[in-house]
Order: C-alpha cells, then structure tokens, then sequence
C-alpha cells in the first residue's frame, strides 16, 4: 500500500527543503518507498479534518492503509523501522541510532528553533539585538559537543541512519545563521548528506511544490 | 540483565521528580524492571568517560550489557518496546503512541524549556517582564490543541501509553507557571498520572537521592 503524506501548498521556506516534510520524504527515497503526498493550505490545517490526524494543527502527517503517525520523528522512524537501510540490525547500534534521531529533535533543535521563532517575532523589539548572543550561544553549546563527538567521522555512528537523516535535517536550519563557518566538520557533515541520491530527490520533489505554487501566483 | 542508569547526585530540581531520570524511573516501573542508579555530579557529567555515554553531557543514560542509550525519549520507547503495557499491540495503536512521544517532546516541550531556561538567565534583564507573555504565549497555544484533543477522555488515545507518560512528564514542568489552573482537563490528566503506583514508587525513588544527598550537606 503506497503512504500518503501532507505537507505545505505554500511553504513559508520557499523550496529550501526546510519544512518538516523534507525528512519524511527523504527517508522515503532512502529506502526506496513511493508515496503520494497531500498539499493542504494553512486554512485547512486549522480544519477538524486535518487536526483529527494532526492535533497541533501542523505537518507533516502519514497514512498508510489503517496506520496514521504525526510528527516527523515518529514517521521516520516508522519508515526506518519497517524497510532496511535506515537501522542496523545489531540491537546496540540500532539502540544508538534512535538515541540521535531523539538527540536531534530534543537536544540540538530547541535552541534552534528558538532563535528563529524569535527573528521572526521579536526582531523589531529594543531588545532584540541584546539577546541574540544569548540565543546563540545557546545554540554553539550544542554545536560544540556535536561537532567534538562527530570529529572526522563520516557519520554520527557507522553507517548512515535515521539518527543522521534528522540530525542533518535540523542542521540544515542554521543556513543564514553564521554559525556553520565556525564547525567545518559539521558543515561537511551537512554536505555529505545533501550529497545523497536520496536527499536529491526528496529536495526537488519539495521544490516543484514550490515552483508550481509560485506559477500558480503569476 | 538489570539495566543501569544515571541521574544527577545533586537534581538542580531538589527533589521535584522534573529531572529527566523521572520519565525513565517511571517507565522502568510501569513494566515491572528493577533497575540499579549511578549517580553522577557536575563535575562528572563533563568529564570524558561520562561525555562517551551521553555526548551532550546530561542525564540520564541506560545501560543493559552491550545495549547503551541516551535521550529519555530514545530509553523509554526502548523500554516500552521490549516489554509488555506501554504500547499497544495493534499497529495503528503503537504508531499512534509513538507520535504522542514525539509530540511530548517535540512539540509541546520546547516552548515550556524556553520559559525555563530563559527565567534561570534573563531574569533580572530588563525585557523580561515584556517578554513573558510571547513565551507564555507560544505555551498556551500547544495547550489550547492538547486540551481540546484530550477533551474528557481519561489518556490521549484508549489506554495509558508510553505517550501519555512522556506527555504527563512535560506537561509537570509547568509547575509554577500559573497556566495549569486554565485548563482543567490537563491537570486532571496530570493528577491521573501521578497517582498510578508505578508513578508513585518513581516518584519516591529520585526523593530518597535528594534526601541522601540534603544529609550529607547537613
């Protein structure tokens, strides 16, 4: 049975692959999955129709025949759990790649988050320019014990996981945030990752959404 | 195999059950696993042989021969996973537990942790009266949707889940913050959670460590 996924008609990212559909469709490519997806417009996302499957209101979601997840990591790790490639099988390494995918979401995203949903709030208020520092400080805290953990290595832990995809997926929410510059290791990190067959086509199947919505506007 | 996990020797949350061993107790508990702790210090956290374990330097790990993880979120679905009651058996049911896990901690915890960390900082700055009710805005918004998917139902989604424990554990961070009192299905919710057995032996367990640990100051 082919999943079916939401995710944004008119993404505030505009194709950047920044929205929380991107890992869901990347780890779908991954492990060689089709999918359909649903486009549903920030009206219907406030829906009942749509806050039946997502309670918060968000995406992406996931629907396949009587099984329906939200939240991005939960996907993933579906998707991961049920078709090779995206767990080693060995319980140990299995056990540590779901402690990144967690790793990810809980501890290096946060502080992330944080300080873009303060730019986007706050960033005319006296205060704004004052606080930055703190947020980012917050943030390199973070960056600094990833980046001492990953050293030289290719990926977080052996071969490339679920942990990765998400930790690579939320990573990628530094662009325009100067700070990749100061982690060269993390920033080959990233790269490795959106060098991937796989990455490629869950990017430009996001980004023709954005290319059809943005013609649909002209 | 009995599992080992750490947990701070001296809680910042002196005794409160808010540390982040409390999910992993509780878990623990709720499927009949005995378990040893090995406490660990400040100063411990930051050292090598701690940073092997966890690469954040935090609490808590888990330890079970050759199975190591980190992330409460990452430990309790492990002990959800392999041990019957804290995830239904049915597909459609575990998948959606599962997405109320994320969701705890993806979603509705972050802006909670934003107030947090931000009064333990920016306290005595002068925007922080300002700026309180953005933050706790952002709170009440995950909130209002909890609440009115929660409704009068007893858990989130038929019986007690490994997301109901992780939802009911952020959801307890908010002591303090005056907005519970705003919505009573949710702290009937949490009060329902804290009186299970499991909860309770938990509970009592990281006191004693605060205990121990108020004696030795004295």
């Amino acid at each position: 049975m082919t999943p079916t996924i939401t995710a944004f008609k008119a993404s505030p990212d505009e194709g950047r692959g920044l929205a929380r559909d991107m890992p869901v469709r990347w780890a779908l490519e991954e492990v060689g999955q089709p999918y359909r997806v649903q486009l549903v417009s920030f009206e219907e996302m406030k829906q009942p129709a749509h806050l039946a499957r997502q309670p918060f209101g968000q995406i992406p979601t996931y629907q396949e025949g009587d099984v329906a997840l939200f939240e991005s990591g939960a996907i993933v790790l579906h998707i991961a759990e049920r078709r090779p490639s995206l767990l080693p099988e060995a319980a140990d390494a299995r056990a540590r790649a779901i402690s990144w995918l967690f790793a990810a979401l809980s501890t290096v995203e946060p502080p992330i988050v944080e300080c873009e949903q303060t730019e986007y709030a706050e960033a005319d208020r006296s205060w704004y320019r004052e606080r930055l520092p703190i947020m980012q400080g917050r943030i390199q805290g973070r960056l600094d014990q990833l980046s001492a953990r990953l050293g030289d290595a290719e990926w977080l832990d052996g071969a490339f996981s679920v942990g990765d995809l998400m930790m690579i997926t939320v990573l990628r929410r530094l662009e325009g945030m100067d700070i990749p510059e100061d982690y060269p290791n993390l920033a080959a990190y990233v790269a490795r990752g959106e060098a991937r067959p796989a990455y490629k086509r869950a990017f430009d199947a996001q980004f023709a959404v954005f290319e059809a919505a943005s013609r649909r506007d002209d």
